[in-house]
């Protein structure tokens, strides 16, 4: 274990993670749209030596919550996440940046120019989570009467993100000369047209912003699906994902980096970073009374429309409340999540109101509540059990909890000699250990340099 | 003239607006892709008391230059704008950005996201420059083979823009209480649902932003087209507009300001902004002497296929360099632009070449060159003889030529009582004088408060 290290993110939406934060006196109810909260958030994360900053996301308002619980989530009002953290590049100089962006009802040639450009101005620290959009009501936001079904919404991402990656290469790093006394700006050689065709894209290129820093963000999936695993194994650098304990986890960590030798990639090219709502004390029981305080502030209505959308967005209010958690149909929408519910349904035998409180913290995420010790000790033992690269610190309120984790979590870890004591370099790449990509049209003319000779001699 | 001032925009691309501004020995050759440069400008242009900094756009990397140019013209690698405007918002007060975006190959609900999250995050400092993208090669970036036509593009923009409009409205202005005590997180009632159904677009809404501080973004437009020009009287705030001489821009000045009556509007309610190239030297002669330095820095290459495109795409190099500038076949793109460069070569009666050298540095807008108080009488003069509201002030090149004008024209217009000597307030429609606009869901709302007694009563 001498030189591996844990790898940290920070997921900040707003208030908190837990679904009554926002209630919680010591924590910021209007922070998702505001400012100087956000930059709070991304200052203690620096100085904790976070590798990034993560935001979620979703293109409808909310996601649909019922009519009893109208009005009482935290939802519909947020600052778009590429925006938000080009103006939280200006504040930091280390942090990464990953942000949500969806495949399904994006724009590719939109969405590699602002990745590409949020790269350039923090100086090669962003990361784009490739997500296809299952949840919520953002269809009719774009046409539609629902989502596309969940293979064809992969087919479109497997596509989108290779257009992506094929914009990025547009120009070559050593594209831009800027040579003030001849006259030439860029080498025309080096800027190359990407010319794809294909099923759902027809893009020409070149994109009009110069190679990112980092060659291309930094690609972050969190699919859990078997279709999910595989565009991961095969596209991602990162995994963000929901595991509830370390035996489950063990085995998705196996899975996935199993997969990967399949696509010619070896395992420490992606890393497997678990969400952890952690609630953490002084004592094991100052955390305990944390988390009470904030189960307490959930309202019923809340906690049961909440459970309904995990679910798959099945109506869960017809039940008896404190009777047992039902069979569900079937939804082409969110099938990992709601296999996930069932399955801590049944492995605890919840009743619904008790699978509510129970995920209204995490949201299907693995909750640690402790000490710092007891915190830090399931860290590790996840970390050196194959079980996580690294974690995804869900922080229950904000900015209290990330400021606990940072105080007292980080250093614990670090006297462990299992985290950084200072970044490692400028770059989210180089902070994570990931290579900086080829561009595959350098590729391909050295390889058409090659052949040139032959042919010719042949 | 008490009260009236004049408005004026920083419009500052990479470099600065002369095509060969990148090879003056004080410019910034990478300065579209630099983001320290683009702070010193933002600070600088708010030192100098600029309503707002203005950056064009394009879906496309350069304007499809000739052969001979490929690679001389400072094109293929910038920022994008809403990306670059979030992060100079951490570093500025009180300047606005206008942020160009177009209609054709934009999505409303995700441009609307874009420019919400803007305003909010510099409180309300946000514009949209609408623009329906004829020039260039983006079609092909968007799976077309060529741009829809100049009618087609603006019908589409028409609704586009309503339905960004509507979007913004999605959350009455007091919609979210965040009542901890209670749990009531936004008021249901003021969460508003657009439901457009349209000939382009279907959007349900609501946006998952509040709604903007400035209510909506300030709506800007640059067409000269007879279309153009009827779009903007319907929705502009601001225009910002090529006009060549005081004749020109004083009868495009009265046919906008003339066409608003017919939309309930009045004249107030929309700002003309004429772009202005202007090379200011603390003598004549140190002017003149500046704007000779960078003509002599264009290539002949470069020249001819920046008219070329200028003149709607036509290739003018199977021509005589030096003899007259033939008839171009119509174009569906750029109409009004093609048209301008027709009557400036026959006005002055110029060769292919005199006109190349007469147009690269403005590329069509108006060129003042002179020492300050020349400046400031020519600038003056428009803004008190109808033919402007204020300036959108190109610089030669960046950042000298900005630097040139807050140093020495900003203090003369102050001195002669034209220009603001303290900012008015906090937004840009403050700023700007313009007023924050209602909600259409709220004007809706009250009607049905006021029409529902009288139903019951009937």
């Amino acid at each position: 274990m001498s030189q591996r290290k844990i790898r940290l993110g920070a997921f900040i939406p707003g208030a908190g993670h837990h679904v009554a934060a926002w209630r919680h006196p010591e924590a910021q109810a209007d922070g998702a749209i505001n400012l100087a909260h956000y930059v709070r958030l991304a200052q203690t994360a620096e100085r904790g030596l976070f590798d990034t900053l993560f935001l979620a996301d979703g293109l409808a308002a909310g996601y649909g919550a019922t009519a009893a619980a109208e009005g009482k989530q935290a939802w519909g009002g947020s600052f778009e996440p590429v925006t938000l953290f080009s103006a939280l590049s200006v504040v930091t100089e280390r942090i990464g940046f990953v942000a949500t962006a969806s495949t399904t009802y994006e724009d590719p040639f939109i969405l590699a120019r602002k990745f590409a450009s949020l790269d350039h101005l923090s100086a090669g620290r962003a990361g784009w989570n490739v997500v296809t959009t299952g949840s919520g009501t953002a269809a009719g936001n774009f046409g539609l009467a629902q989502h596309p079904a969940h293979a064809d919404r992969y087919d479109r991402a497997r596509e989108f993100v290779d257009v992506v990656k094929g914009l990025w290469d547009s120009w070559e790093d050593d594209a831009f000369v800027r040579d003030q006394a001849s006259g030439q700006f860029y080498q025309p050689a080096k800027r190359h047209e990407l010319n794809h065709a294909g099923k759902h894209f027809a893009v020409r290129g070149p994109l009009n912003v110069p190679r990112p820093p980092q060659g291309h963000p930094v690609i972050v999936q969190a699919g859990s699906s078997d279709t999910g695993k595989e565009f991961a194994a095969e596209t991602a650098e990162v995994i963000f994902t929901a595991q509830q304990t370390l035996e489950e986890a063990r085995a998705f960590y196996a899975d996935v980096k199993g997969r990967l030798a399949h696509h010619g990639r070896r395992p420490e090219q992606l890393l497997i970073m678990p969400g952890v709502f952690a609630v953490v004390g002084r004592t094991e029981e100052e955390a305990q009374r944390k988390y009470e305080e904030l189960q307490a502030l959930i309202l019923p209505e809340v906690g049961l429309s909440l459970l309904s959308n995990l679910a798959g967005g099945v109506d869960l209010s017809r039940y008896d409340l404190d009777g047992p958690v039902p069979e569900l149909p079937e939804t082409e929408n969110m099938k990992s999540r709601q296999a996930l519910m069932l399955s801590i349904a049944r492995q605890h035998g919840f009743t619904i109101r008790q699978l509510y409180l129970w995920v209204a913290g995490a949201r299907g995420h693995w909750t640690v509540v402790g000490s710092v010790e007891q915190v830090a000790d399931q860290l590790q033992s996840w970390f050196e059990q194959g079980a996580a690269d690294g974690f995804n610190v869900m922080p229950p309120w904000l900015p209290g909890g990330l400021d606990d984790f940072v105080e007292l979590v980080v250093p614990e870890l670090q006297r462990r000699g299992l985290f950084r004591t200072a970044y490692e370099g400028h770059t989210l790449r180089d902070n994570l250990g990931l290579a900086r990509p080829d561009n595959r049209f350098v590729a391909t003319a050295t390889a058409a340099r090659e052949a040139a000779p032959a042919l010719a001699a042949g």
